[in-house]
């Protein structure tokens, strides 16, 4: 077999780590990488290697360039003292595209899960509470995903703040566009138990 | 909407200038390297940065380490004096992986496409004669995909030799496990004309 550059074989390799890649589309990644321009690729490269120095805001964790981010900064959305409490960044990009939430976010990062060594400590959970006794929160909104470990999650978080604050979580039912012929059965048995009085 | 880091969403925006990656993979796949440890994300940045260095092998334009590629080396390959000649890379590789051939190689890089301004000067076609020259190569394999392009560069190659040396394409039919009831009429109608009595 013919010997390729170290360099060549090194970046299919980190390709294939990435989710979603296999072997033979980082190959044909890193082939088509290098037919680009040396400035384009130093960019990529230069880009890459600044990834490692990410901050996140000090008050929901999103990564951002300032010490807090322009969400948390924003007083109208601090006054709507409302948070909403996600799991990761993609989910809070989700529903800040969605258009629909003009308070503030907390990302977790994860669940708890104690089985694989998540507690309370790991997501962050005192910071939460924190936040919500300093800025007054009167609404949470737990935008959390249907699992055994994020509805354990849910529990926790309601019984450890006091019943004057309203902890709410997401509705989950029949997506918009989705057919109740290709639902599966828990979905669909969420969706009769949420039923709303017309 | 949120503000992201500058370099977080350069990355995002590098990574779908890559072939069937799109923007929402593009950021999983970032968001999944904010998560590697730095030692890797250095490593891959420089690996990506090295990519600007790649040479090719002189003799057959392979990208190698070493002025000549270890198949071109060869002095087992040598003496065969067969000589494959080959679009792409990829297509080199998928030669060489079926590990039936022995000879040596030669990648076009491309084939001769007037409308796009690709002469023979492109493609380095003085360099293969040279090549064929040089070597005495005997056999000469058209390892080139079937298209307009593609058989006008092998008629081309043909042409330029003297009928002493053996010019062969690579044979074109039915894909092996490939079903008749699902493959083109183009395929069929050159399987039909590529019979052969048993």
């Amino acid at each position: 077999m013919v010997e390729l550059p170290k360099h060549l074989e090194e970046v299919v390799e980190f390709f294939t780590k990435l989710p979603g890649v296999g072997e033979k589309t980082a190959f044909r990644q890193t082939l088509q990488l290098t037919n680009w321009r040396s400035e384009d690729l130093m960019a990529f490269s230069y880009a890459l290697s600044q990834l490692t120095q990410l901050k996140k805001c000090q008050k929901c964790n999103v990564y951002t360039d300032t010490t807090v981010c322009n969400i948390c900064a924003s007083v109208e959305r601090y006054e709507a003292k409302m948070l909403c409490v996600v799991e990761t960044l993609t989910d809070f990009l989700a529903i800040e595209k969605s258009k629909n939430f003009r308070g503030t976010y907390f990302i977790l990062g994860n669940v708890l899960n104690p089985l694989m060594g998540i507690g309370p400590d790991e997501i962050g959970l005192d910071k939460l509470f924190e936040r919500i006794t300093s800025e007054n929160i009167q609404n949470l909104i737990l935008a959390i995903n249907p699992s055994v470990e994020g509805d354990a999650t849910c529990s926790y978080i309601r019984h450890k703040l006091p019943q004057t604050i309203k902890v709410e979580r997401i509705g989950f039912g029949v997506p918009m566009g989705g057919s109740l012929e290709y639902l599966d059965s828990l979905t669909i048995s969420k969706a009769l138990e949420n039923r709303k009085s017309l």
